[in-house]
């Protein structure tokens, strides 16, 4: 049976190319947290001039000529004309690497470059934009990267629609056909119980979390929740960034990225819980394996499910807060002191419809990427103009959650995505949703206690269990087949469902 | 006439290989503020492939057709088989594109990528090592590099000593046999300034300088005065670091770093000032040439003049304090009302022999490279072994500055310089101190009433002349025909001579 050694030309290759992109990911790194506003330009070109090393490095003869000796062109799975088998570990990287390599191959070196740029470069538009409320000024730059990312999609080839090419990238297997079922799904559990929740008798009083909170106080807060999360700061960092994010080189240097706000404790907590669960499943993949799909996320989706599960499963459940919230009132003592846990539950937990999907309840949180799925779908299909979007974007609000932003820079400008060209990204954040549901119930069946460990302030269990079921094996498997394995079915809505409509019919006495 | 528009297929290229380079400068600039400690071994391999790649790059056939069309392999000079000249700044660049090609050309691309893996990895021992004052701990690595450096010589080809070719790397033109004289005219007039000042009555109080100064104010103090340097933080960053240095990724993002005692004043204000020197050379390169030897700094020594100029010329001045010291008094309204200016001032010009090269009196620092000097070029010469430098360091120290130090952290492992494989960087040092005296001495001819205007706190006036004389040209002119140019002479030790004498004669009574 053939192993990686067989593999060890086609390795060496990738782990330079990975280098490559580490290099690239800092880069980034620096341009979200520390590089001045006069650097952008020359950053725009660095980032550009390595994203194309890497894909020419990628595209080569060289790669493609030792994948046509073991990889089935026409399968994409791994194959030998001398008929010996390939151990699962290599068939799996062979698989994966096929996949990157074929879809590269399908893009010329110069759109790489080109497209790189003009998505760091609009991203900075973007941020300007948004900042000035300035959705115009905006356009140009989401024309140049939207005609990009239709050609991106004509180069790849698709079925049925443009769009899938993208969300493929993202969410290997998604198609619009697959996932159009799970929002309906949604849709039709969710806005009846939404509308149960805003006509129920409870009033959740969330003021105490508007109070004023010291910066430093909640940065030092969600430091020691990471920790305790068994984030390794050894490995890692938190900064600050205008949005949150989490980036990894090296499965020894991980880091995550939060904001604070004077004003809302939720802000800064919940981002490091969020980011934390990102940044474990970066620091649990297998380094041994690095530079290669075996030491990489197998999608976004499941990556999400990680955050999520932290943020939500753990983070805003009692469970969690019987542990950490005495800590937090000794931290906010003026602030917490005549809170009790059970008041504090309910405010972390208020389902309100609102304008900001980073800060939406887990309830409205799947509307909000629901509009956000059929806009930019309608977007690269060409059904819907950029000049039409606050208008669109408006009308969507109005129709699934009854508010209307009174400012672009609260409606249509408030995601990065598009700036940078992630069109067919936002699915995944339902797919997290979604996904982290069915692990956390998986968990429960499976770690004693768990809930009782949690409460206890032990953490580090299901950290544990997460990197054997999940972190660790890379894209060994696919996603569904991942999903299959730790929770013995694949995508399952219902558990999502169920979970939400027992939480918050508790909560609000349905 | 030819011109740059003739070069463009050579400066395309030069400009894809310097944003590899710019890129490698962001991840060393990371490593040495925020990488977490984990990062470091998979650091060095992304730093390394980058430089590879940069190599690999500037050798390609590619480059080496566009020069041979340009430029004549056995001078090195701009050339045309059609008989048209060249401009000045096509002349210029032909014949820096033109060394830099031809010395890298003489290193294999997989000695270039092991010279860099090896020395990032050597650098973070000795930061270990320094910390644990554990020299043995470092001997591997330094022996390693060491090797690397003379291997590297003898690939380069010398005249005389394998430090020559090592040397010319970072002072273009420089020798040892260039060098001795210099030196040797240092030691004839410093010794016995040196004594006289020992001897002198006069005994300086530094005390107030060790108070407990508060680590923000420290910083915000600093800041302030990079502003009124003129360095542009729109384009700039000023962080901590264990040593402060400046790195440049293009005229639009160039960043400083100090550090912050608690206990000594001087080290936070003017490692600032240093930096801030070096910083506005490189704020001040030509951006319309990024990417060619027009746009990079001559030499280290030009590069330290301007560092060494305004962190002595001007901010060891009594003008500049007429017009900061109030602000300082301010700032430590509690450690420094009762102190004079002229006491303040006294107080940072202190000569006394110390250990610490970064921290040297003006007068004693360049005792600190002559022996440095003497041990670098022994070691390269295969005269010296590494596993004897603490006995030899300490015996030199003894000879030359009359102290030996109680550890090897204060001792042989206080520079970073040797764990890079920095041979032949520290006698730049004392050039940029010489060149300093001379280009200040310049100004004050040319600017009317500079040191008014400094004491006014006008420092633009003093920036914008560097800018004109020095910092557009970048590597233009060589170093001693920019000295020439600027001073109308090349370097004259004299000057700096003179200025030692009177400043520190007045100070010290003599």
């Amino acid at each position: 049976m053939k192993t990686l050694a067989t593999l060890e030309p086609l390795t060496t290759r990738l782990l330079e190319i990975q280098r490559i992109n580490s290099a690239a990911s800092v880069l980034s790194w620096d341009q979200e947290t520390y590089m001045p506003a006069g650097g952008g330009e020359a950053r725009a070109e660095q980032i550009a001039v390595l994203q194309g090393l890497a894909h020419q490095k990628l595209v080569s003869p060289d790669v493609q000529h030792l994948l046509a000796q073991w990889v089935d062109p026409a399968t994409g799975q791994a194959a030998d004309q001398s008929g010996e088998t390939w151990d699962e570990p290599s068939r799996s990287l062979l698989r994966e690497v096929w996949r990157d390599f074929s879809r590269a191959k399908k893009l010329p070196s110069d759109f790489v470059v080109k497209l790189s740029r003009e998505c760091s470069l609009a991203q900075q538009v973007w941020a300007e934009a948004k900042e000035h409320n300035t959705f115009v000024k905006f356009l140009p730059n989401l024309r140049t990267v939207l005609q990009l990312k239709r050609e991106e999609a004509e180069y790849l080839g698709y079925h049925d629609s443009p769009y899938n090419a993208l969300l493929d990238v993202y969410e290997p297997g998604a198609t619009i056909a697959g996932l159009q079922p799970v929002f309906t799904a949604l849709k039709t559990r969710l806005v009846p119980l939404l509308k149960r929740i805003t006509q129920s008798r409870v009033h959740i009083d969330d003021g105490m979390l508007r109070h004023s909170y010291d910066h430093a106080r909640q940065l030092e807060f969600g430091r020691l929740v990471l920790i305790a999360m068994g984030y390794d700061f050894e490995r890692g960092r938190l900064d600050l960034s205008a949005h949150p994010f989490t980036t990894s080189f090296h499965p020894t240097d991980v880091r995550v990225t939060t904001r604070v706000h004077e004003h809302e404790l939720q802000s800064c907590l919940f981002s490091c819980i969020h980011e934390g669960g990102h940044g474990l499943y970066d620091q649990g993949l297998d380094q041994r394996y690095f530079g290669t799909p075996l030491c990489d996320s197998v999608s976004l989706g499941i990556h999400e499910s990680q955050s999520r599960l932290w943020e939500n499963c753990v983070g805003r459940s009692r469970s969690f807060w019987r542990f950490f919230y005495p800590i937090l009132q000794q931290t906010f003592h003026h602030q917490l002191r005549d809170v009790e846990i059970e008041q504090f539950y309910a405010a972390i937990n208020r389902v309100k419809p609102s304008l900001i999907r980073v800060e939406a309840d887990e309830l409205t949180y799947n509307l909000h990427i629901m509009l956000r799925f059929e806009i930019e779908q309608a977007l690269v299909e060409n059904k819907t103009q950029p000049d039409d979007l606050p208008a669109i974007w408006n009308q969507k609000m109005e129709d699934y959650l009854g508010i209307v932003p009174a400012s672009d820079a609260e409606g249509v400008l408030q995601d990065v995505h598009w700036s940078f060209g992630a069109f067919g990204y936002f699915p995944t954040y339902t797919l997290g949703n979604l996904y982290s549901v069915q692990f956390f119930e998986q968990a429960k069946l499976e770690i004693p206690h768990l809930e009782d460990e949690i409460a206890a302030g032990r953490l580090l269990l299901l950290r544990r269990w997460l990197e054997q079921k999940i972190h660790r094996w890379g894209r060994m498997f696919t996603p569904a087949h991942l999903a299959q394995r730790v929770t013995g079915s694949t995508l399952n809505p219902e558990l999502f469902l169920n979970y939400v409509e027992k939480k918050y019919g508790e909560l609000y006495q349905l």
